[in-house]
């Protein structure tokens, strides 16, 4: 019989947390031992799987005895504070947060992009953003035949993105136009029902917001191309799963849409959707629930002789987050790193 | 007293005529007689205007003598068919359709911009596709200073840009999901709320669709550049008012974030809504009802030295379309042109 693990799940009553139960049962990932893990406050919350219950304890210090795996998904606080115990006490944690993404000491994986770089955990790894996810996926086995020079990418980011708040939060909203009542937004700056913001996370210096910056950073550090230029403008869109982005790409040689179309088709966890005269493209309500990422609408770009504009949208929640980060797990077992 | 003016509205009951109503009255546009078309179908309706009510009449041939302004806001086909009359019976049509606006005899004007444009007029004149009037008044007095070459836009339109049907469309889907109902798209190939979709207009085979097409080839005559590179992905998103732009410019020389800012306070129509320590930035629900064009998230390009990113967001009805039209209109008043 091959190898089980102990897995802790930290924030396993959130929208990721969620979801990654119902992909690690999907996947039927070899559990020996499965412990959830929560905040005070959902302590004692009865969650099924598989065919019984587990009860959701509170996160402390000692959580992590014996465990094999950590999966974080829960605030930046938490992931500050129980990756570095959870690697002490002799488990792998795989973060959700940006807290260490950026750390040379932590591998940022997305398995079909960057698999090898999980070789060099010290303990700690961290999934993507999950706009950048996506955006690698299809930009990375184009990277690999003729080099990409710059990336303009612009989203259309799922509240889902933001967490359980957020999606009652535009569920309410939609509520209130229904019954035309005035709605107050707690979770977002202003009205997302209807409505745009761009905005997501903190603003910089640089007049990017820190979502923005994460996507240049994380791109660059995924696909070993520290120079890599990427801008970013990133928005909140009143869609409950699935984020999208208009890419615009430049690449060292002209790349004709056929041949980019060809290469993402063989792309590992990508499908391609684009058969105009159907109107058959990628969009987030068919992205939901499913692992793939959709790209469509590819097309020279007519402003640039070396570009390619496309369309990609994927379910943040699965491979955006939660699939990610068992995909991670399986490619360190398979490579008996655990 | 000044000269007064008789004027037919061809879609007076459509979003556009309805607008564009509202806007004449505001602007006390100097109105002799007004004159309310549609199709037979909406013959008979009485349409409140000034103290009282006017009476929609069936459109034909002989529906213009007398007029001095035809504003034509209906199909593509009305366009095709009413303007050369409009035209020929003395009147100055004004055109809302892409019907007339890559004809060289037919200026694209949009007054902020290319005032001048109205003096080559033939009797018929085009407002521009309503992503493109907002990009062209924030481009335009850039260009003037510091040479465009090269814009990228991503749009997020709003469903009244489709017209009445689509509005009523994303009503209804809204109001099936609240009531945990199947909805059957009609005037989209796909549902759109709570969803994107990476089409308006039909695809050419350069896998762009007309609307990114229409955005290259309006800007460029607009802006006198018939050669200017100009890529757009143009995507509909679940908001009823209000059209969005993620842009991205480069430009001949460099352009610090603050010149920009600087140039866009003083542009006519423009107003720069940008305070991240605030949140505050363009969003469709703030610019829906209001004439201007709004801008916001301006910053330096990271990836690209010339480059300047931003983010607007204007009412697509109004400065989109029945506003545009109707400073046209005044714009020839005031020349002395009708």
């Amino acid at each position: 019989m091959s190898k089980q693990y102990n897995v802790a799940v930290v924030g396993a009553t959130g929208i990721v947390g969620t979801e990654f139960l119902k992909i690690a049962a999907e996947r039927r990932f070899p559990l020996k031992g499965l412990k959830l893990l929560a905040t005070e406050r959902s302590a004692g919350k009865r969650i099924p799987f598989g065919e019984g219950e587990i009860t959701v304890e509170a996160t402390t210090p000692g959580s992590f005895k014996g465990a094999d795996f950590v999966f974080i998904s829960a605030s930046s606080a938490a992931s500050k504070e129980y990756a570095p115990i959870a690697r002490d006490a002799g488990a792998i944690a795989i973060d959700d947060s940006s807290v260490w993404r950026q750390d040379p000491d932590v591998p940022l994986v997305v398995p079909e992009v960057n698999a090898d770089d999980v070789a060099g955990h010290k303990g700690i790894l961290a999934i993507p953003n999950c706009s950048t996810t996506p955006l690698v996926m299809c930009l990375a086995p184009l990277h690999r035949l003729n080099r990409v020079t710059r990336v303009i990418a612009d989203t259309y980011q799922s509240v889902s993105g933001t967490g359980t708040a957020a999606v009652l939060e535009l569920e309410e909203q939609t509520h209130d136009w229904e019954r035309k009542r005035e709605s107050v937004p707690h979770t977002y700056p202003h009205h997302i029902a209807f409505n745009l913001l761009p905005q997501i996370d903190t603003f910089m210096d640089s007049g990017y917001t820190k979502e923005e910056w994460k996507m240049t950073a994380e791109t660059r550090k995924i696909m070993h191309e520290p120079e890599l230029p990427l801008s970013a403008t990133c928005v909140r869109v009143p869609v409950f799963i699935g984020h999208s982005l208009a890419v615009h790409v430049e690449f060292e040689r002209p790349f004709r849409a056929g041949d980019v179309r060809d290469v993402l088709r063989q792309a590992p966890g990508v499908v391609v959707q684009d058969e105009p005269s159907l109107s058959l493209y990628p969009m987030p309500r068919d992205a939901a629930g499913k692992d793939p990422v959709f790209a469509g609408r590819i097309r020279e770009d007519v402003s640039s002789p070396n570009g390619i504009a496309m369309w990609i949208s994927s379910d943040n929640i699965r491979k955006g987050a939660a699939l990610n980060a068992i995909q991670i797990a399986e490619e360190m077992v398979a490579r008996g790193l655990v």
